[in-house]
């Protein structure tokens, strides 16, 4: 299989954008992208997009096509494909897989979700479909319910506080504010988390990532060719991916997220590294527990060190490792579909040293980690330098 | 890129499925697939799962892993494709190219749909998402509307007529009354077609596709590995998607479905064959005035020469061209994410010889070509046997 190479990304602002489709999104972001990396419409040939619910939330399926067609990309071969919050991820991995096996020589890759046009019962009925509908949705545990367990057995297993968890929103946050595209530009307090409104106890409303309208685009091609003819490529050097159990009862552990650990093994593996070889990192953090279960999983920090590591800032910009540049799930805001593509934006801008005031020092090697649902679909990307 | 082969096919009964949800027909259809390829569940490693709207028609997403997890295949990557009727197809396409590449070595295809849950609007509402939502759908244009103007405009250019349209469901019913997992299982005459209720003028509701639920796996490997573990390997010899504009009054034409004459001519070119090699294809008539163009667009008759060339008898068994030899969207019943897969399923058991009392007489290269929405995505694959 050949080597492949991002070589253009872009996203639209994150957040409510009431004033916003679907198409304006993508349109925006896939623009940027194409500029960003000096292409022409006429030289991509392949487009993968990544999508959760836009049957549910919007009324309109057949993204693949909708894409080609509102890019002016048409007869290009288009396909949607979906794995709940890790639709983006998929996506990502499609376009690697479709450059890598020589089916095709640039590809785009888009995520997107438009979420703000629903009522949010509806939104939150939507989401749910990324667990099992029948025996958890369907029972009333909606996502946060379902974190919120997660985060109990956390606590009482490794003794992770509240005010631990709170960390990882106060961190992303402080990211996010530095990050123009970013649905949240303001720093918040260590109290502000804490007093916020309960969801599912122990989460509160700032432990949730937020309801946000967003899309991102990264173009792919073979990396020899991208030398070629791009500036900065950025080698995608490993893609990984693996399934669980749907519902979260089926699953041997409340504590861990299996697929994370099974797919972050076999990166390491493809990419002969380990875990302290990676400098910066984009995580799934939909919850704050969920960063905390990440970045043990990805093998940061000692299993049940999550809360304590980023409590004690080892996480921050610039540590040891430095997670969630971008503001995470939780500060840049979670356009589900969108979510995985965007984190790979986020770490093509920091190895290339682009990513402005939340630049962080040493940042040669980056993994992204997209998790769907509560864990039933993970997918791991590690990326370097191509130049 | 390595040779694929189908080694094992399955499906389940097609048809209103009242008692049974959409788990039950993925693991009838997905059981028998591995039975039939003499494969247990450790040998796969890639899923790929095509469905169009299933968060519209039963509140779940995340279709990739709840296959993995329901046929007990975790943590084996999963990824659910979508472009609408088209998702089957597109699903099949990407099990080739995983397997092609070298990525996985045991892939199993998916396609399912589960419709006669929701009420029937709700049906015609989440089915409307295959085309323009915006443009479209809210004005009122349902999909039989959208046909029925394509209809409309073949009939005054080629002089087609609503007897030579009739034919197609006429022969397609004969069909299907002699495959036991088709949606309906008797014969119809002209006359029953021509005397039924209006549904968008010219179409009439035995033009249109029914309602159903059901799916469909077929399991992919290297070829040469095939040759020695599996007894009647199916060689996909082509695999060619392409994409159009989503609306159908952004298309150049009304009388064509542009995204098959491009994709056909790509499969074509990469099988080296012409229309007039193929013995037995598999079309999508999700209206009767579906499959005579797409009869027209692939080459198997002249442009406008499709309803007469079906009223002729060309497109029957063991004709000119065997057409739709499973008995069709229209006959067999159309699920939409099972039905690219499904058509894989009848290819495959056409050209092993194993497709009981419709079995053609001369099945030596089979193809079939799947349509999303009403004309934004097709997809054509070309088999021949591998043994």
């Amino acid at each position: 299989m050949r080597k492949v190479a991002i070589v253009g990304v872009g996203m639209s602002r994150f957040g409510e954008e009431w004033t916003r489709g679907f198409r304006d999104m993508l349109i925006e972001a896939g623009s940027r992208a194409l500029s960003d990396g000096g292409l022409h419409g006429e030289e991509i040939d392949g487009i993968y997009v990544g999508t959760m619910a836009p049957g549910s939330l919007v009324g309109q399926e057949h993204i693949g096509a909708l894409v080609a067609d509102s890019m002016g990309l048409t007869p290009t071969p288009a396909t949607r494909v979906e794995a709940a919050c890790a639709s983006g991820g998929v996506a990502l991995r499609s376009g690697y897989l479709a450059v890598a096996s020589g089916m095709h020589d640039c590809v785009v890759v888009g995520g997107v979700e438009k979420m703000t046009d629903t009522p949010g019962e509806e939104v939150a009925s939507a989401l749910g479909g990324a667990g099992d509908q029948e025996w958890e949705l369907f029972m009333g545990a909606t996502f946060p319910a379902i974190y919120a367990l997660m985060a109990r057995r956390h606590m009482k297993d490794f003794g992770t506080t509240e005010e631990e968890m709170a960390a990882v929103a106060v961190k992303n946050h402080s990211n996010a504010a530095k990050n123009r595209y970013a649905h949240f530009q303001s720093e918040i307090t260590l109290e502000t988390v804490m007093k916020s409104k309960p969801i599912a106890t122990p989460l509160k409303v700032f432990d949730c990532s937020p309801i946000t309208d967003g899309a991102a685009v990264a173009v792919l091609m073979p990396l020899d060719k991208a030398k070629k003819c791009c500036e900065k490529p950025i080698e995608i050097v490993a893609s990984a991916q693996a399934s669980d159990a749907l519902a979260l009862h089926s699953r041997a552990s409340l504590t861990e997220v299996k697929a994370t650990k099974i797919a972050a093994k076999k990166a390491y593996e493809i990419a002969k590294l380990k875990p302290s070889d990676i400098d910066v990192a984009e995580v799934h953090d939909c919850f704050t527990i969920a960063e905390i279960m990440a970045i043990e999983d990805l093998g940061f920090v000692e299993k049940g060190m999550g809360g304590k590591a980023t409590a004690e800032g080892k996480t921050a910009l610039s540590s040891e490792i430095s997670v969630n540049t971008s503001g995470g799930l939780k500060g840049c805001g979670h356009p589900v579909g969108a979510t995985g593509v965007k984190q790979a934006v986020e770490i093509v801008w920091q190895l290339r040293g682009e990513a402005e005031a939340r630049q962080v020092k040493k940042a040669d090697m980056g993994l992204t980690h997209n998790v769907g649902g509560s864990g039933a679909t993970a997918v791991v990307h590690i990326m370097k330098r191509g130049y």
